[in-house]
């Protein structure tokens, strides 16, 4: 579309086109209320709609059973670092957490600031986090067990998750949610910010299974207690409306014009292969994860010198690639894909990286 | 504008229609970017701009000096509610709450969940919340003093804010901030939700005084620390970039097509004189709230029958006049006429309010 560029920002990122031209073209008068989504009282008839298909196409596409409850929550993964251990470590209990990179590190650093006890089952750190480790051994008395499934920064993914032996899984899911269809019967919780994956920053979304809300201690603040959000269907106070919508549209074309996790993973891996093909066929470009620990949403990559990455991300740019840099605290270069990038937009990706290897390589 | 109608909800509510098509028209390329708002990083030169000016509005037109910090938050005023007490109330030490109604109320309890020592000093629950308290023996050793601005259930407002013989005020503003100018000097935290006066759900404005800070306990969350939005800017983690955005336009209308507080404050006036006019010059509607507690933000009022209350909520809707039915906890009629609703969408409602008493009368 005239004007627009290919987009891989890490998140905030790419929403599908048509969600935007649908909120673009609604925008002054939604569903015919002659207002604004923004200014429709999420107590209206129309909002509930919304958040009511929003929760039911959450339902369809993790497949979750009537033991799941789907909520939105405000304040993004960091407030949910410390919710979780809030509601579900109780006193006299200890956490499993395994720490793949910054995430999962601020995910224990939530905890130890509670005073909580936490014990770091396994870590990637001795090789700064390229890998996803494996053959851990979990607490068979673990409240729970936590995992970052995708690493945005460092560019690894859980290819499978691990076996706990019945301790539930806890995970950080907010940049691979809604990229691969997986079993959700051995979480207790997930959560995911909205800004990678689901719509716009703003809103968090909470898969948590019946049984954790019994552990909840009474005295919680209630914005700060899963159960409020359980019990008043996310809407105890105004949720945050707009991103509530804009999730919806995004999950409705997820299901209706993607056509499901299964289709979607398929296009993810495709767009990936092609990436890292690009990568590993060059000498010039140096994948930094290791490969069986490989993100299929951010490919994470070096080029020989930093002066040749400031290039590659400025000439990128001009060439309508967007958002290249890697995290500003590891550097190098680093393509996000999530769900809404398109393998168009991939495709122009390699074939800059190509010429741009011949040209300086 | 056609197909719009005339928006009196109490919130999310209506929003000034020229900020509506300036989101409308560079919903697909913000700023020349090739992205959506919601697409474009929290980290970049564009988002970066769009923060610092709804900052550096907030400031002008409230008048802060460098001791006040303006920060933008998420989770409503109701994470306010905990938050405050988490914060600012130190062990050992109590606080002043008047109790005004719903939202006080829910303060107050919020408070008592995490055992916080409260005294509640004043509260018009003897009348239904009908007025505001007047003098109001602050304790001189309290913490803060903590009050709610206008009642957006009951129909009251603080015609002007209490001595409390230098305690700090704190202050829930959430519908009507930005409605008329004040002195914020006696004020240790003002807050306000910003889906009444100040743009979409989802975005929490913060103001809060530099020593106040130095109370706040070390090891609190991360996200449910003041400090942390101080320190980064209110970026610690992404912001709710669209309700930021949003604000921000919606502060340039204040400033550069209203004229600033002052004249909004006129025109605030002028139209809850209209309303409270027709009120009074009636036999048919009753103002529920006491004259002088009286809010310029929301007008409430009873007719004779709740049959009648439903007819005319109906009525008026034909007539596309929307919002008009009472809060659910207490029932009649509720017109919210904050700083987006019109002087033209007032005369429209009160034309139909002569009308409707005239023929059922």
């Amino acid at each position: 579309m005239k004007g627009r560029i290919h987009n891989f920002n890490a998140g905030p990122a790419a929403h599908p086109l048509p969600v935007l031209e649908k909120i673009q073209a609604e925008f002054l008068n939604f569903k015919g209320s002659g207002m604004s989504v923004i200014e429709v009282s999420h107590r209206s008839k129309r909002f509930d709609e919304v958040i009511q298909d929003a929760t039911a196409r959450v339902r369809r596409l993790l497949k979750l059973d009537e033991n799941f409850h789907v909520l939105f929550l405000q304040g993004g993964a960091s407030l949910q670092f410390s919710m979780i251990p809030m509601n579900l470590l109780p006193a006299g209990q200890s956490a499993d957490y395994v720490n793949t990179g910054t995430w999962a590190t601020k995910a224990i650093k939530e905890c130890m600031i509670q005073r909580k006890p936490v014990k770091v089952v396994a870590s990637s750190e001795d090789k700064g986090f390229s890998y996803i480790p494996k053959e851990i051994s979990f607490s068979p008395d673990a409240a729970y067990a936590h995992i970052t499934s995708n690493n945005t920064i460092k560019g690894t993914q859980w290819a499978s998750f691990p076996d706990t032996g019945g301790i539930p899984l806890v995970c950080d899911m907010s940049s691979d949610i809604m990229s691969r269809p997986f079993d959700v019967a051995p979480f207790g919780l997930i959560y995911a910010g909205a800004q990678k994956n689901l719509g716009p920053a703003g809103a968090t979304l909470v898969v948590i299974r019946d049984d954790m809300l019994e552990r909840v201690p009474q005295n919680l603040p209630t914005m700060l207690k899963y159960p409020t959000y359980v019990e008043y269907n996310s809407m105890f106070n105004t949720p945050p409306c707009f991103a509530v919508y804009a999730i919806q549209l995004v999950l409705r074309w997820l299901e209706e014009t993607v056509g499901g996790l299964d289709r979607m993973e398929q296009i993810n891996r495709e767009k990936a292969n092609l990436l890292y093909r690009t990568i590993d066929r060059s000498e010039f470009y140096r994948g930094t994860a290791e490969k069986e620990s490989r993100s299929m949403m951010n490919v994470t990559f070096r080029l020989p010198t930093d002066e040749l990455e400031r290039q590659f991300v400025q000439e990128a740019f001009e060439h309508s690639l967007s958002g290249l840099k890697g995290h500003r605290s590891v550097g190098g270069c680093r393509a996000s894909i999530y769900n809404a990038t398109s393998l168009e937009a991939v495709q122009a990706l390699t074939d800059f990286m190509k010429e741009f290897a011949g040209k300086n390589g």
